[in-house]
């Protein structure tokens, strides 16, 4: 024989049982979306490499899968879809009215060394607000957000919300050099207060400046702790915020003024929600609003947006309790003998086009086997077709789970299967 | 202003109105995978380049996207998704019961200039049933194609049935050379019969086998067309097809034995659906029976599936009528005044937790421009919150096709949407 072809490293294959997880908790948190008035859009796979350079910077370069088209312009499998989004809405939705609310479902891809839990390629479902910046319009993202992770199934999960206005501007202000000015945001993103004084230290940066930052960046607790705060733009636009998500009936958020988020281009309003069930890595949502189609040559508009990740967030849920899904086939048709074959195949038809699942033997075994069969792909009812039971225009139906069986009347089988499973 | 930054050339995005229907169509399409007891499958999106090579020739790398991985291997967006569940299949699922019933919705990519209506990432939806190769597993794919054609609401669309054992056997027994056997094949499988004649002078082969070949690849028409050919295992297999089709209820199928499919490991049964409206591009499936599993470092199994065309297909249903779906919103709440905003909060959120699509003003607008909004991205009803409303515990509902307002209490009104939606 041949050797076996593998499956590219980092990536996954998805069977049967569990893409019956996967869709039925996509299609829940699409119907969220669409219960929040977002339409889906799809955008390519493939952009040129420049849409997420000047997104997320050239860095990025070193983590995306890159090629070359046919004009010999460099492309690369999305790492993200937000860039995707505002790129359609600069080219061909923006004298849409607005505000424009649309999600997407898709996969992102990442070129890196597996570790646990991230893969070279990954789900995202994520939503755009775009065309303002209203304390409502940044609760409505929340509140979507909110209600796609409940329609997904989690219960067990944190909302933190911020603002990255003040701690930007107030290291910016203080702070000239526009690279050592990034590199304490990103430092103060990852948390990593200790690298961030070596770094005060080395440029000789005002210590005091330091002790500003890493005590707003500690601002942590329920909407209460922005009492202690001076009154700003920024603390009365959290409140806000706070306030109609609890119109919204969502009030358990808590304050997280540590929220940088690693992008520039996140000017107001920052969100991040955690599923404390995954441990260290817990994080299954980022998102915030920004300003980012001026980059990819349209005009400045304000936009909230996020992303969930697909594969942490199932995790999460399958942590709480395992998702439950309907048995793969309603019913399973068994010819007792070969000449009920026929017989047989009418009857599956039937049972479709009654909207059952149903399946029929087509391997021409006999019943134990055929039982077996039944039983390990996960039939709820087998419908056995014998000639005695023909005789009486019935079949006996199976439960497959309590193995009890009872004669039906043929024409009567598909409406008592739908009677049974309800 | 920047440049505006474009989506890559031959690639689509896609706004909600469309998505809107594809998604309706694609959950059609799902649904009777499930009713036929097929599974979903999701593979990686690349793959290394090896495995489509393998599959259909090494012609293929100049019509793929290839690009390396971290371990410099050869990777390859998938130009279709057969090999990849194989593969799967070989890797993980050889073990399991037989047959194995399994589907798959998702993207491919062809490396060439576009052209009209041909795209270099495109959407398939296909099954391949793994372990048997019996007239009634033949049979059970064409019906499962037919039910997700009808299923995505085409009617008009005809089935062509083939065996490619035959005219295989015929060509190879006769032309000892592989490389003329299989460029004899290729030519058939374009109808190219002039060139065909071309290589049989060069060649020096014998006319007489081109007649006899040409005669072959030329039956068509109903089950009939089979008696006046030798009864052989093929011609018998096909009948057996066609009764089992019959029972299913599917009738009007046509034989062509000139269906070939360019690839070598199509073995018996094949078959083609075109969509007539379509005009000269009317071919929206192609499928059959084949053995691949070997070549991929597997034992050989039979399997048989095919591969639809989403692009296509959508053409082929809005050719015959538009593809019809609910409003993007069943309710967009306004509130009359400033004063009443957060009180639309609160119906909004109760709207949404009855199920209903709702939305409500985030842009604090006046009633004209708000009514101008719903009726922009297509709301069903305005609900309109205002103090005199308000008063009586009611809110004014507009329905946005008639313009008729009705004054109906505020607890009721997502019940009494509900009622008029249906």
């Amino acid at each position: 024989m041949r050797p076996m072809i593998q499956r590219p490293r980092g990536t996954r294959d998805f069977g049967p049982a569990e893409m019956a997880k996967r869709s039925q908790v996509e299609r829940a948190m699409r119907d969220a979306c669409h219960r929040f008035g977002f339409g889906e859009v799809v955008t390519p796979t493939f952009e040129t490499a420049e849409l997420f350079t000047l997104r997320s910077g050239p860095g990025i370069v070193d983590e995306m899968y890159v090629f070359k088209d046919k004009g010999d312009r460099e492309m690369a499998l999305r790492p993200e879809i937000t860039a995707s989004v505002m790129r359609f809405f600069v080219n061909d939705l923006s004298t849409q009215p607005r505000p424009l609310k649309l999600y997407y479902v898709g996969n992102c891809f990442r070129y890196e060394n597996p570790q646990s839990g991230r893969y070279r390629e990954f789900f995202q479902i994520g939503a755009e607000l775009i065309g303002s910046k209203n304390p409502e319009t940044d609760a409505e993202v929340i509140a979507l957000a909110v209600n796609i992770l409940r329609s997904a199934g989690l219960e067990d999960f944190v909302v933190r919300i911020g603002h990255i206005g003040i701690l930007k501007s107030m290291v910016k202000d203080e702070i000239k050099d526009e690279k050592v000015a990034a590199d304490v945001l990103r430092l103060l993103d990852k948390e990593d207060f200790d690298a961030m004084g070596d770094l005060f230290d080395a440029r000789a940066l005002p210590r005091n400046l330091f002790d500003k930052i890493a005590a707003y960046a500690d601002v942590k607790g329920d909407i209460t702790v922005l009492n202690n705060l001076d009154q700003t733009e920024a603390t009365e636009h959290i409140k806000e915020v706070f306030d109609v998500l609890k119109i919204y009936g969502i009030e358990d958020c808590q304050v997280d003024l540590g929220i940088v988020r690693g992008l520039d281009y996140y000017s107001g309003m920052v969100f991040e929600i955690d599923a404390p069930k995954l441990g260290a890595e817990k994080q299954v949502l980022g998102g915030g609003s920004y300003t980012l189609s001026e980059l990819f040559g349209g005009e400045p508009v304000f936009s909230t947006g996020f992303a969930i990740g697909i594969d942490r967030m199932m995790l999460a849920i399958e942590a709480e309790k395992p998702v439950e899904v309907p048995p793969a086939l309603d019913a399973y048709v068994v010819p007792a003998k070969d000449d009920m074959r026929k017989y047989a195949f009418g009857m599956v038809a039937r049972l479709r086009s009654q909207g059952l699942k149903a399946d029929v033997d087509l391997m021409r075994r006999n019943i134990s086997k055929n039982l077996k069969y039944a039983s390990s792909v996960g039939a709820r009812f087998a419908v056995i077709v014998g000639k005695e039971e023909m005789a009486k225009r019935s079949v006996m139906l199976r439960d497959m789970k309590s193995g009890e069986q009872t004669l039906v009347l043929a024409d009567e089988v598909g409406s008592e299967i739908a009677k049974r499973i309800g």
